[in-house]
């Protein structure tokens, strides 16, 4: 090993719904390919919000002490034997699922299906709201100087924005819907922009999130409840190329089924509160219309890093608020409570 | 205009729901790119029989005398004057859908998707149930000498399993699940042993239907009441690689999404009876399917006639039952009651 | 027809190497889908040149009085009986093939590889120096009121570079070096800006073209004689994730080769002398690298209308030289002569 | 660690060109993701044949004893502990290249790419011309009962074929021409079939080679000396989708690139003896060609053991010489000197 010896921290754990304790926890030793990285930020994501309320996603239950937390950078300050990415000192932006790289979907390039992977704060899994953490070389990713823990850690939801163009396919010049203007449908808005899309559509109930879609590059705004003819008249009824669903909710799917061009993609990013919804079948085959499922995001960190520290948006000015480790439980409860006055909330567990 | 002179000829009449009759009907002059082609067989589609006997699907209404009928092949007997594909005496099988070529979708080589399409038998455009068709010749092709006009006009249905295959991007060693083993999914099965799919499990009510598909190449059967858990089984538990609906039924879409594998893709190609189907969207994320609308084909035949010319599949069998032209009407009755007894109904113009 | 009617205009016209004359030539009646167009700016390509001064290029001989010219927009006079996508007063950009629409290439979307491909100043088609062209309205793009009809004539050479990004598969982030920093290479750094690339390295003769590919967002230049070893370098020894040829030049070829990372591409856009250049096997094959061949352009102009006319690029500037329909030798001769000092020769017909 | 211990067995080691050795050697410790192979068949590949001529391949020299053979499989007999994929008794195809799971090339499903590789008999790295081997367990594939250990084997250069045909997009129905027919061309035929080929025209100098590959499906063949012509003929003219060069030979690259239709695509297989290679850029222009290098392969096993092990090719006709463990030295000889009267020579480590 390499660096500094950390054998405990502080952390905030999360024990049962609404209850989260700042305690010291044991740091485990690093193998020969991990790395112990200093948290400096971590973004409040909605599933931790979840975590928190309601103590399961799904199948996915709290079922002993929890720290969350997955949208994260730091510094690495120790390094195992065999590491040979990251050396101490590096500043990186952490990749918050550590795959097995030897299944099926890990040898085929679309690791974010890993049966096996290993994702912060998704229970049994330790998160990031912690002074330290323990994670292996290969998902750290060294930043430029010049970029801040911030936009490191936003990296991770921008990743998702990233992961779903890729899938459905945005070009330069196209005509892209976002719908559901969440942190994630923010950052989808850089990613469609990214890929050069040319009129970046967006929709949400929240002004304050349209007003921030616009700073980071929409071209047109639409409140929620114009629904889909809106979109249709501001393309002069042509559709749209492809629409990205981030914002979790059948209407919304509907409005982007309805929305999209003959040959269009949907990529659908949010989880709607029910399981089944309904899609209309005779638009989906006269149409063609491919609709992608989004999980998580592959092969993105690198150049993720490099479009957000390009400075080309004022990505961190989607941090609206900001806490200490000690006020994690704060900053959850700030993420649950509200949506129209807050965009991402940050930790900054140095503080 | 080189060929055959035709200035009227006998066609099958659809004038309101049940009723069809054998008229005198002219025939429109050649354009300089068309030629005359006197028909020899059509397949009776389930289309067809919509039409028949609802006057109806969707949007497109019958409101003047119609002629039905689009899966078709014949010999041209003349050509018009700028005509160089074809030329009288070309046995062919014809390409229902005549495309604007202009379009970004047909620029695009998405020509299925073009909205000015001429489609056979598609109200207000006259099929094939007739002793001679006029057609352009880019959509006439040409077909070997040991292929039957059968075969040939088989070639439309295979067309729609061979561009859900492409859709759905299925690969030599895949295993496939067709639910639904009409005739479009008896082709699918063609088209999937075509595409190099290693085990087809196919998936229907009727048992004649299944016994159709495993003398077509489907490597394992699995009755319509045994669901999901039946193929899911067959696969060890790991899911297929890629599904094809061509049942048209809620509950065949719901079995496709269930035993996919991550990663895999759904073509939907049947149209179920309501527009709305439910669709399981935690599934479609976690696992990341592409859930890929199907409509009609582009670009399919002369590799789909290559196909079936060679002789590796039986398809010839899939004709159960023969009608002259005067009997278009019983055809389309034989079709539309008998689906436990009869698999493709088939009408001969010229006998 | 609808609008103006112009039975002769003046055009410039070459008839023997070197030899441009101002005619008066006969403006051929417009076919029901074709619209008469007033050209209001003409680029100077390369391939004008080349007619200019040998009188072919390869089997494309100048065997009768020719009209040069291709890069072209102007304002829509008159419309044909059946022209609906375009009225009088449309200001378009020109897309120069018109393709048949018909042949395999051009139903599968790649209708830039048409053999029937009608080409304007591509013996025997004449070209655009010319007051009025007729063209087929499904080639005539409108522009928006904001764009100008330099940016419009531009879009041809954008076509290019755009087709190649979209061959070499250019993604959000990636490192792209651009080999030739000519009008073609130019607009390709804005090509690879638009499809994200985060780093733009660009290689040429002549400073004043590597000063202008900054201008329009290289990132890097490097002086043509630094070679492979200058561009490995920028990258750390990673190698690039896309290479563009468009020197047309053997040594560009292998700089191209060998910057490029394992799993790059390389788009081949530049033609050089000679016809066979040699190519390094053991890095094509142990890097897995896919060279790919660039022909013109399809599906290029909307989206690259878009692109150009959103004002993200000063590509205006990229016009050095402007002459009237009169002086188009002069401006032939000038685009021939002065690499260093000019980049893109403009011709104006209506001056 | 389950299963039997082994701490040394027989195996033919390369000592210096022309000198190899039935040795005993000892058997490394299974790692706990490890698992200790019975070697059952190895076939004898040209790049052994040339190490044991030359000592080398380009930049990898054999600098200590070195154990040829990769083309592999056996049974099971003992597993590491944390193994969970295979267990003793298994009968399983060896996939030669161990990767590292976590660089660029191997997140994004192109593990063939991975600079850091551990591939059997490529020095330093043993090979498998002995009675045990020790491999990671997530490249070792079990095969069904009835598959032979020596079609097993063959699974490996089979996968170049798939890997080459995936490359190079074949689709069912295609006319795809193959250059050399050495095992590696011979098994791409089969490929080639797999991907749904129709039209498989084959080029060789020797006959034997042409015969074997009729009876793995080839429909045409071509003596090598014919050229370019022959096969154009063979299509009307028309040119074929995709050419495979496995022949090693500049001539034979350029008869590829001379045979293929607009945009075709090649897939470069073979290694010429020297490394520069001229290929004609106007074509590759024209055209559109893709040149696409192929190395090894990725994610092939699974399907490839699918495939040959469906019994649809008699593919262990191609093994025509037999050799026990203690002759590898007259096997290598075999394949160095025969290439008239032999096609895969195998070794057989328990005989």
């Amino acid at each position: 090993m390499t660096g500094k010896e950390v054998r405990a921290c502080q952390a905030a754990v999360l024990h049962a719904p609404g209850d989260v304790r700042l305690e010291e926890r044991p740091v485990r030793d690093l193998a020969p390919d991990e790395a112990l990285v200093q948290v400096m930020a971590v973004g409040v994501c909605g599933s931790d919000v979840h975590y928190y309320e309601h103590g399961r996603i799904g199948d996915f239950v709290v079922r002993q002490p929890l720290i969350l937390g997955h949208e994260c950078a730091g510094v690495v300050v120790a390094t195992g034997a065999a590491v040979t990415r990251v050396k101490p000192g590096d500043r990186v932006a952490i990749e918050p699922g550590v795959t097995c790289g030897r299944c099926p979907a890990c040898k085929s390039g679309r690791y974010n299906l890993c049966p096996e992977v290993q994702f912060l704060a998704t229970p049994p899994v330790d998160g990031a709201f912690a002074e330290y953490i323990v994670h292996r070389e290969d998902f750290l990713h060294p930043i430029p100087d010049g970029m801040s823990f911030e936009a490191a850690a936003l990296v991770e939801p921008f990743s998702v924005g990233l992961h779903a163009c890729a899938r459905a396919g945005v070009r330069p010049g196209d005509t892209v819907a976002i719908l559901g203007m969440g942190p994630v449908g923010l950052l989808a808005v850089v990613a469609a922009a990214a890929y050069g899309a040319q009129r970046i559509i967006v929709s949400d109930l929240e002004e304050n999130r349209l007003a921030a879609a616009r700073r980071l590059g929409a071209t047109d705004t639409v409140p929620a409840a114009a629904g889909a003819e809106a979109i249709l008249a501001l393309t002069g009824g042509q559709g749209v190329d492809v629409a990205l669903e981030t914002a979790g909710h059948p209407k919304a799917l509907a409005t982007a089924m309805a929305v999209l061009r003959r040959g269009g993609r949907l990529a659908v990013v949010g989880l709607p509160p029910q399981d089944e919804v309904a899609l209309h079948i005779p638009r989906l085959s006269a149409y063609e219309i491919d609709v992608l499922g989004v999980f998580r995001y592959a092969n993105t960190y690198p150049r993720g890093i490099a479009l957000l520290a390009s400075g080309r948006w004022p990505i961190e000015d989607l941090v609206t608020d900001r806490y200490p480790l000690a006020e994690t439980k704060q900053a959850l409860e700030r993420a649950r409570t509200n949506k129209a006055g807050s965009i991402k909330v940050m930790v900054y567990p140095q503080a």
